[in-house]
This record gives C-alpha cells, structure tokens and sequence, in this order.
C-alpha cells in the first residue's frame, strides 16, 4: 500500500518532465479517450493513413507489378522483421514479419519438436502452463496429436511459475508466453530458459505481450525459437503480420513444414523442388498481405522513434512508474469497492499491464487470495470487445469496463472460468500513456464503482457501448 | 490461322457493343497502360482506396478493438468467402477467406491425406504436375516427406493431361492447379475429379488462375478440397488473403493442423482445449490481416458487380473472345517472328491467358512443336516483374516483355528450364480489357518484333523498366 496521497498535479508534473512524452504525438488517438488496450489493438501511428493509402494508390494501383521491385514489396518481411530485431534482443537478419502468431507458432514448434527429436530421442512432452494464450494451447494440442507428442499443461496461472520443478526428463519443449494475458504476469526469460537447457528441453517463447512493452533480449537469454504479434505493443493494425525468430544455432537445421515459395533458396527460379532459404527467410511461406505489412511498419516505426531517449530501457522504466502509479491509484482511492489485484507487485515479475479482480463482497486485499469464480460463463473477445452469448453476468467485471468505456476508458475484460477468476485488464503502453491518464483511469473506475452505475441496464448487454 | 483480316475498327465496334465493357468504369487503371498481367497482380477497384482509408482511420484509428464487433472484423473471412463462394460453385458457408495460397494448401492436403488414409489405407502417392505452381508443389513435398508419402509429379506440361492414365491404385490424392500458371491450359475439373474418384482418390484443385477468370463449379464436379488467390483473377491488392473451400462431405472430418482460436468451436471461451468450428470455419487459424481483407472485398465486389450481365458465364465468353482475338492477332500480324503459341486453341482447354514463346530462328506454327531451351538460367518473378540475377539473357522472351512493357503493354516473363520454354504471358481479364486493348497490345508486339528495338540495351538488364 503507497502511504503517499497522489494528486493530479503531481501526475501532470510528471509529465511534464518525461522525456518519452513527445512520442504520443507519433499516434492518432481518438479525442476524450484513455486508451488502456494497447495490449488488445495498438493505437493507430499517424504515419500510417498516408503511408497505407500510397501503398494502395501508388504502389498496387499505379505501379502494379513492378511493385515487387520498385516498392521492395519482396523484401518487406524481412526489412520490417530487421526492425522489430531490434527490440527483441535479435541480430539483423534473424527476425521476419509474415504470416499470424498461431501460424509462426505451428513452425516454430515444428521446428523444436524435429530438432529436439534428434538431439534428445525419446522425450515426448511439450510442456506448457493452462493459462497460456489459447491459440497457443490449441496449436500445440493439435501438433503434439499429430506426432505422437502429450501437451502437459502446468496450472501455475502464469504467476507462479513453478517450471523448474516441471522440466523432467521427458519434456522435450518448453512453450511459454513471456508475459500472460490475463495476469500480466511475466517470466524470467534468461533464467527459465537456462533452467530448460540444463534439463535438456528447448524453449519457444510468444513474446505477443512483449515485443514493444517490455525489454526482451532473444539472444542474450539464449533462446531458442519466438514467435510475436504485430497489432498489440507494436501498433501495426488490425490482424498485422506476426513476427518469427529462430536462434542461429537451429534455424537452418529443419524445413518448417509451411514450405511455401516466399521461404524457397531461390523462389524466382521456378523449380519444381524445394530447398530452403538460408536463416530465418526459410520461416516465410505464401504471399504476405503487403497492405497490412505496409502498416505493421508505420507500427515498428514509432517504437524505433523511441531508441535515441533511451528505447526499450526507457520505456520499461515508464511503463513500471505507469503501473506502478494505477496500483497505487487503485489502493488508495477505490479501497473497499472489492477490487483485487492480479498482476504482480515484483517489477522483475510484471509486464505492462495491470489486472484486477472484482468481488463486491469482498474489501480491496492487495495480493490476496482471489475469489474462486462460480459456474457463469462470461464470453470474452480476443479484440477487447465483448460478444455475450448469454445472459449470466458473473460478478459483474463486465459491466465495470463497459461503464468505463462509456466514460472514455478503454480497457478490456477477459472472462474467468471455474479456476480463474474474471479480469478487469489494463493494458499501460508507455508510448502514449501519460501520469494524469492513469490518474483520470483510476478516478473514473471510482467513480463508476461510487455511483454503482455499473449496475445499470445495459452494461451488461452484448453490445451496451459500441 | 484465321483468314479473315482483323482491323482496329472491327474491334472498337465489339467493345462498343460489348454490355460487360462498363465494367471497366470500377477500376482505376493507370492512364496508357494495357495491362495484361491481372493473373498475377489484379488491378485495383476504385473503391479500394475509400474503403481502405475507412478501414484504418475508422476502424482501427477511431473505434480501435470496438470494431471488431462495429466493423465485423471477426465475421470478414467468412463474408468475403461467401462473396467468393459465388464465383466459384460454391454454397454459402462452404469457403473463408483467410492466410495464402500455399498455407491454405497445407491445411487442405492435410485434410485430404488424413482422410484418405482412413478411407483408402496404404495409398502412398499425392499425384501431381512437375509443371503446377512451384509452390504447391514445395507444399506437397515437405507434407509428403513429414507423413511418409512420395510426391509423384507427372511430365505433362499442364496441357497434356494424361492423368487418367497416372491414377494408379497407390494415389491417395491427385493434386493439380485448375489453369496451369504458364501455358494457360485448363484441366476438365469435373472429368478429372470423376476419373480420380473412380480410382479411389480424393482430388486438391488449386484455383489461383481460374477463380474470377473462368467458370468454376466445385460442387458441381464434386470436388473434394480447392484454394485459391485472392490478388489475381479478384482484384484483391498485393498479397490479399487467399480462400479455402472442403467439400461438405469431408469439411468436418478432420481437424486441419494449424487449428488456430479462429477455428475454434467458441473462439470466446478462451477454453485451452480445442475444438475446431462446424463447417469450413475450423480452416481458419490466427487472426487475419483486415486491411487487406477489407480490399479483397473491394476487388470480390467487382466481380460480383457483373452477375447482373451474366456473371461469369458472360465473363467467359468474352475471356475466349479476346484471347481469340489476340491469337488471331498474332498469327496475321506477326507471322515470321518466331512466335509459337503454348496456350490451348481448343476453348475446353483455355483459361483467360495466352502464352507465346519466342526463338527467332523459327517461323511462326501454331501449334508447333516447343522449341527446347538451352542451358540458360533466367530468373522469373511470381509478381510478374522480373529479377535477373545473371546476365544470360535465354531467347530473347525476357526482352520483348520489357520493351513492351516500355511501351505500355504490361504482360510478363516466364522462365523456362531444360525442359520448358521461356513463356511471354499475357493475361486476358474480361473485367476490364476490351477488344480494341487486344489490337493495341498486338499492333505493339508486332512493332517491338518489326524494330527490334528489343535487341536494345537495356530490355535485357535487370530493372531496365520500373
């Protein structure tokens, strides 16, 4: 509990001074809006409606064809995967942007699990936690169906992560999302991955929560296979491109099974055969959706505006005050509203978020145990916005971030089931986030907790704020 | 050869006359240009780029991850696959627009090799042409290689079907590509597909020149799986989202391998099991690319914008019509130039392409035998410009496209290998080329022939024309 009474004033004074404030204006972020779901859909770079509208007029609309060359539409995976290298702990050459997450994340795994074949036969689990991003989960439940593989699944939250005592001799990879959505939680990349290796397991790391949130280091933590996201921290739009690295040691050690023309040696000549591109190029398949790749580096862009004030270390740092400043916010100010918090305090254990738990019954307890979640089922999106397919309400965080959105403040709920409870999430993207947001964010949950309007019709209908 | 002699105003009275010519009016085609490449690039609708700029600065600027519900992002692949569904003998419900060409193919081949490994135990063999879309074929090779089968490819040139003879008791799927990339020859679907399930194997078809270009009916010839390209035939921009259709009797069989949350049953429920979607709605995996989603609607418009004048029954017509036309052309225009047609005289056997080789020494016959290349390696693009990246300069083909292209007649280069002739491409969209476009794009290859201004230096060099 911060004893300090914290005021608007201090939170503008803050401001103020911060270096990385300027960078909010590399963004177009709609008026009278605190946009805490960074973490769902990045804000839109004001590059990016004239740079998409040239790609679309001139380059596809006058050029055409000649595009490929002129506009470097072939080469644009690898330039924009060059880019995100460098905020992810990659060297030049060893990252592209292509295809979804789940879709890199089938050929990474591909790939660990072939090279893991080889290097240790007979270990036939792939371990990972029941809180993992979902699509991760059913990618690898399907390919550990295909080869003979058992998905083991850790019930560790994502907090707790207790991998170590997991890592057993039959475990052949260890598939983990550096920071969890729901929680906000995030490994110890370095270490959780040294631990692997010495239990001879090699790691994949989806870095969809990190990558623009969080420092990452890839190499220095010696990993060995990542995939990422491009619409969240790194603001390239909806459905941007994902991202794809392999440690130089592995990358040109298996053909990822997605062979297609775009990851051929020599994709111009024709051949009827396949031979793989050297490096990570091989990790690229069909034909990438140019406009979309083209607004996935207006995204990339605006992080890299950040590296000459100090980038990704910089960023962390605002990121932590920015969370650190809505835990604090929270505690003081909407204390015995039944909020409870999720994420962790430790700054090494936390990414960018913040998420909360909500149980009218039950005074705010900073850390304490959370409330089992009872038998509703609540239907989240992954876009942030909620379907409801039914009408159970659980315990009401629903209806708590739709009152907020009405008031301006964008955050999202991620439903619970019989284990986890429902999250209030807020993502804090240190890009474009200020002091007084997060103060004005937690005056509103205030106030929507004070005046209870929460409970009004409609903020837990499908569709009550749109 | 056709006798009667064809004249420049013959052809302005056909487009005159022509009820698809208005047509045309929904492209914004560059001024000057004939632009016979739309079966590698497609032009781009007129509404492409409003719609787009909606698409960033509403969508994702302004109503950010409300638009997944507001804009229907979640409901696009499947809206734009039922659009599709249209163009190609498909029902509603059967296709999604989603990933590429190559990863769709993945999805299916895997569907179809599952499926027939229950229905037709110890068939070994996946069928196919040496001369299909490298890519498929780069596909079906590490997919073979992964599952223990031997991809066979068949020496047919894509216009010598021979198939019949080659479904032999150890084929578990025949795979082809419905219009052949570089000669232009169509394959009988519904006779193949009977021939192969008469033989006990299930068919892949690969649509990528023929959805948009030529009638398509899936569920007419009963067809078991197919993909296809959104950017050529659909006008869809650079690397649009492909599509996927399973035939109903096969589409909930199996669980494709990149079963990613979009396929899931409850993509909502963030369950960590999967459970894939009823219907065609599990081939989808990761989230998908919306701002080229949202221009391949625009191009999918366009053709559907052509239903009330016959759709794609009178799109055909006029497709045979002008390749007709521009083999007319070049048979009483540019006899003596070493010209020799590839592409199948007989309508049956034609896509929307004409495909011409070209060896000096050789007087123009139809028909004739092709000449063979030599030992030269010249390096081709898929996207139709080329990248040369030795100074071998083949026959000549290479030059001619860019002295035409210099000249405003934009069709492209093929190169051949020790088998295979170099291939001049030329594309003919009946959306929007009409007859009088035919004559020019002739007259002007008969001037680069008469001149040749070919020969220059330059036409042969490696960007000599961006």
């Amino acid at each position: 509990m911060n004893t300090t009474t914290l005021t608007l004033s201090d939170c503008q004074a803050r401001d103020a001074s911060d270096p990385l404030g300027a960078l909010r204006n590399l963004y177009d972020i709609p008026a009278d809006t605190i946009y805490l779901d960074g973490n769902s859909l990045g804000v839109m770079p004001r590059t990016a409606p004239a740079r998409v509208a040239e790609a679309v007029t001139a380059e596809w609309g006058r050029d055409l064809i000649q595009s490929w060359n002129k506009a470097g539409w072939f080469a644009l995976p690898q330039k924009v995967g060059n880019k995100i290298a460098r905020l992810i702990g990659a060297a030049p050459g060893e990252v592209v942007a292509t295809d979804s997450t789940s879709v890199n994340l089938f050929k990474v795994l591909s790939a660990a699990l072939t090279i893991a074949a080889q290097d240790a036969p007979g270990r036939k689990v792939v371990l990972s936690e029941r809180s993992n991003f979902p699509t991760d989960l059913y990618i690898a439940e399907a390919l550990c169906k295909e080869r003979g593989y058992t998905l083991r699944l850790m019930d560790n939250d994502g907090s707790q992560p207790a991998v170590l005592g997991e890592l057993t001799a039959d475990v052949a990879v260890l598939m983990l999302t550096h920071v969890n959505y729901r929680t906000g939680a995030m490994h110890d990349m370095a270490a959780i991955t040294a631990a692997a290796h010495a239990a001879g397991a090699l790691t994949v790391w989806d870095l969809a929560h990190s990558a623009g949130a969080v420092p990452v280091d890839l190499n220095g933590s010696h990993a060995d296979f990542a995939v990422g996201c491009g619409y969240k921290y790194l603001n390239g739009g909806p459905g941007a491109p994902a991202f794809v690295w392999a440690n130089a040691r592995h990358v040109d050690r298996f053909w990822q099974p997605l062979s297609g023309w775009w990851g051929h040696a020599a994709p111009f000549e024709f051949t009827p055969d396949y031979r793989p591109a050297a490096g990570i190029a091989r990790y690229q398949c069909g034909t990438q959706p140019i406009l979309s790749l083209t607004a996935l580096e207006c995204g990339v862009d605006t992080l890299l505006a950040a590296e000459p004030l100090g980038g990704m270390a910089a960023l962390r740092a605002k990121s932590l005050a920015l969370t650190d400043l809505f835990i604090a916010l929270v505690e003081q100010r909407c204390a015995g509203h039944g909020l409870g918090l999720v994420t962790p305090r430790d700054h090494a254990a936390r990414g960018s978020q913040v998420c909360l738990t909500f149980s009218p019954q039950t005074p705010l307890q900073a850390g304490a145990t959370l409330p089992p979640k009872g038998a509703e089922v609540t239907l989240g999106r992954p876009g942030g916005d909620l379907v409801r397919t039914n009408a159970t309400l659980g315990t009401g965080g629903y209806a708590i971030v739709q009152a907020l959105i009405a008031r301006g403040v964008v955050g999202d709920f991620r439903a619970g089931d019989v284990r986890h409870p429902d999250i209030l999430r807020f993502g804090f993207t240190p890009m474009y986030l200020g002091f007084a947001d997060v103060w004005h964010a937690a005056d509103q949950l205030l106030q929507v907790l004070q005046t209870g309007e929460w409970q009004q019709p409609g903020f837990n209908q499908k569709h009550a704020v749109t």
